[in-house]
């Protein structure tokens, strides 16, 4: 057992440190949780596989918005703050946590970055904060940001079967967002019906948007479900 | 720093037991390099993100090798054998490795699945035995599996920045096979020049082979690299 990763391995180690930092996990979970209700700021931990289109999601839905709601973002990264810097020419004032080799983002990175510099004062300010997690659709499942909600992207260049074969990814999205449609017609063995089935079977209440952030197609269901979360606040 | 992924973070834990683990890794490893040379197989370490077309490279190896070679294999998946099957259907002996919620493979699940059933001997009379790793580009990378060589699948739907992004992963590739080519035409962004440049910035011998599974196209020059690597045993 991943006493950071939270995976199970055939590991020789004692299970306590896990436990423990799974714990510690969840004690600053809890304060991010509580600033940001108390600034009602909705977060959301946006995971996905690396080039499933994360990114890109951010900077279609900042253009759609036009201003009706304010964001403000973290992008986990192992060594660029590319992503930061493309979210900042989308106008989302965004930092860069670069994890070195972590392949997930943890509370204490979260609550580290909101604490340097000018991002708090912006995330405070924001509707919305969006928690770009690094691309892995395994451990980032595992840890909590103190978020509202799990929207998990998935590209439909990534095959069907990513939700059966990512159980504990999908079985805790609040959402998924099926990007990059617009390639579907050079995917014949692509079939959008049976991803949806086999989202069912691992997400109880699946719900499903279809997107892509090239052509915007999809992008205002994306801002009507922020509209359905901010009014449920 | 984690005790089985490898990965660093800000963790509270002492860094003995993640040493112990890796060095028994190693060892395990060792074994099972020895094992490989012994029986004059060539192990394969095959990495890349979820959806990036490891499974569907080996089908399409599988298909144009015409008796040339022998292979076998195994795939780490966290919760199903769809891949096995898949390739057993290609002819190619294989075992899935559940590995529960573990991002990674380590040397013991690949030992072990070597003792299990029928897929020793298999794998004992092979040329080439590929280890089909958990679909992840972070983790994968830290953990030897007795393999001759490191083969990282990305796909050009994944983006020009993957290499950057995923510096560990792609410093440690013998070979990157960017796979998905018969896409690019729908994919403007995406410029292969680019993704050579970015890998050559984190992979001093970059060796890059083009290649789409449905058309077919640069398949013969993997079976090539493979001729390579069994001439140089």
């Amino acid at each position: 057992m991943c006493e950071i990763c939270g995976c199970t391995s055939p590991s020789r180690l004692a299970i306590e440190p896990r436990v423990s930092l799974l714990a510690s996990n969840d004690e600053e979970a809890r304060h991010l949780r509580g600033h940001f209700l108390a600034n009602g700021v909705i977060a959301l931990n946006l995971m996905g596989s690396p080039g499933s289109g994360k990114t890109a999601l951010l900077e279609a839905t900042a253009r759609a918005l036009t201003g009706r709601f304010e964001l403000a973002a973290v992008s986990g990264d192992l060594a660029t703050s590319l992503d930061a810097e493309r979210l900042a020419r989308a106008g989302i004032p965004a930092l860069a946590i670069t994890t070195g080799s972590a392949c997930h983002l943890d509370a204490a990175m979260v609550h580290q970055a909101l604490h340097d510099g000018p991002l708090g004062a912006a995330a405070a300010r924001s509707d919305f904060f969006f928690i770009e997690n690094v691309g892995n659709l395994v451990c980032p499942a595992i840890y909590d940001l103190g978020q509202k909600a799990n929207v998990v992207v998935l590209s439909v260049t990534e095959g069907v079967d990513k939700p059966l074969k990512y159980p504990v990814m999908f079985s805790r999205a609040d959402l998924v967002i099926l990007t990059k449609i617009d390639l579907l017609p050079y995917l014949p063995e692509v079939s959008v019906r049976v991803i949806r089935e086999n989202l069912a079977r691992v997400m109880p209440a699946a719900r499903m948007i279809q997107l892509s952030s090239t052509t915007g197609a999809g992008v205002p269901d994306f801002v009507e479900w922020l509209a359905e979360q901010a009014a449920s606040l």
